[in-house]
């Protein structure tokens, strides 16, 4: 059972597994690669393996039985998941220090029975299925009440943090709701408008960060980029939840985000990358500012020290340069 | 030149350098290493090398002349820093963004002429030259009314976000106050006591995560630590600034890093690591609540989407355990 401490220095929480330790050779980093199970390795997320990872929560499987071969996209519990959705949220004082109980939910979504096929490589119709999965985990999670965030991310590649190779994306229910995209609400309190409304319409006048729009979609270069190639992807209308996505935007992002991710691996040589699903927090008192949008970063660089102590982000690459770059390779 | 713009919706500061663009392969990690001049290759921090370097701004050099051979120890301007000292801070707006000139200073100190040393394996004679060069250093950048907050940091290793093997440290003088540390003066307005006082106190009586103390420094593994085997080296001295650290700190600090980081490069198996001094802000309305420390990160993980997207850092590695472990190792 993990604890979720609060640093009173840096002002940050922690999910620090109270009681066990890796040891140093337990970490990818000193293994210097993924656990690929190459020739004849073993991979728990394969077809065939489904008695080595927890039972399903939900599957898509055209025709066969849960827990059996024949799946298409599959969403499992986190085996090593840092969180449990069990009891309430309990605060524990120890002196100054504080924590809550790891009281959350951890998931996986395996997104094809293949081993080596990538989330690029998937059809366009698979990623609607992928994106149908989130929705559905999405809706079911936020309707328990002691869920208050939804996180959706992709880690791909090692330098994305990336401990498995086989494609999958992970759901991380949250008890509380972390400052990530505070700036949202922040300036619908200030200007009484959507901020990211504003952004799509200025960055849509001005064209210079602007790499393309679909019918649904708009697609940047931030204008603060934390990460060289940073892309965002912002639906046009209006919308706080990732979950209130219709089936025509569905339809849409599945294309673009396989265009784009088989665009960035192509331009950028095969890079580690996350994507993250950004959306308005669920189970509190409602704020008005957000909305939903997803966000690309390779992650050509590691966070050094300035990154990690002083949060400033060092960006060697423009985004109007970046921009540039995809905008003639996306159109 | 570089551009400080405001993420308005991550609500992070982000220096990007706005007229250049790295090339994908010009990244460390796309080389999958350290530009280390293995056999015959070029290093321009090696002794004899001063001539690729820009002009020093101070050394340590027994008996020699600025800029040649002779020197222990080299505090040089960076060559690829995103910060240019002159003229003064000036916003700009565009539309609903806004940015700073990239106002500041970016220098790297030297600490071995040698290729191939490392920090650990330097005498604590020697660590203490470079302590004093980093206090030299840091008085002279915090005389500079335009400059805010002075870091100085080391990167070590590749997953540190180090790009060149030489041994060697780097500080930034900043134009504003990153958030970095905000708990201090937060602890101290709510509570009208020093924060890191307090916690020496809890922590030297609990002993739970208390590595060792020397004659001036107290070793913890934090409450709360975002890397596996964390460690803060902390003054029992309530001092705010770094530099007013005194000759027998000095003294006692360069043993204290270097038994930890050797502790660290032999336990956890040669790792990257982040060395960080933080400290309080200058010419700044003073705050209370500040009190320098040091902190070292192993940098065993790479952040993933979680860390990034979230700021919620994940650790398999309890404090109580990664401390119990050092403090046998460094008693």
């Amino acid at each position: 059972m993990s604890e979720i401490r609060w640093d009173l220095v840096k002002q940050n929480w922690v999910a620090v597994a109270a009681n066990r330790a890796l040891k140093p050779n337990d970490f990818p980093i000193a293994k210097m690669g993924l656990k690929a199970p190459a020739a004849g390795g073993f991979c728990p997320f394969c077809e065939g393996n489904e008695n080595f990872t927890p039972p399903e929560i939900t599957a898509y499987r055209p025709k066969s039985q849960a827990n059996e071969k024949g799946w298409l996209v599959r969403a499992i519990p986190n085996k090593f998941s840092a969180f449990t959705l069990e009891g309430e949220l309990v605060k524990t004082d120890s002196g100054i220090f504080s924590c809550y109980n790891g009281l959350g939910e951890h998931e996986v979504i395996i997104e094809d029975p293949r081993h080596g096929v990538e989330f690029h490589d998937l059809s366009p119709e698979r990623i609607e299925t992928v994106l149908n999965i989130f929705k559905e985990r999405y809706q079911d999670l936020s309707s328990d009440a002691r869920i208050k965030y939804i996180q959706i991310y992709k880690n791909r590649g090692m330098f994305a943090g990336a401990s498995l190779e086989h494609c999958h994306s992970q759901i991380v229910g949250l008890p509380f709701v972390p400052q990530e995209n505070s700036g949202l609400p922040k300036y619908y309190r200030d200007n009484n408008r959507c901020l990211l409304c504003d952004m799509l319409a200025q960055e849509t006048a001005s064209e210079e960060r602007l790499i393309c729009k679909t019918d649904h979609f708009t697609l940047i270069c931030p204008y603060a980029p934390r990460f060289p190639y940073e892309t965002w992807i912002v639906p046009q209308r209006h919308c706080e939840h990732f979950a209130d996505i219709n089936e025509e935007e569905v339809r849409d992002l599945a294309r673009v985000l396989k265009k784009l991710t088989g665009v960035i691996m192509d331009c950028l040589d095969n890079p580690s990358y996350n994507l993250v699903f950004n959306t308005a927090p669920v189970n509190v008192e409602p704020e008005a500012g957000y909305h939903w949008y997803m966000e690309l970063t390779p992650r050509l660089l590691v966070n050094a020290a300035v990154e990690i102590a002083a949060g400033i982000y060092m960006n060697p690459v423009a985004p109007e340069l970046s921009a540039a770059m995809l905008r003639e390779i996306m159109s």
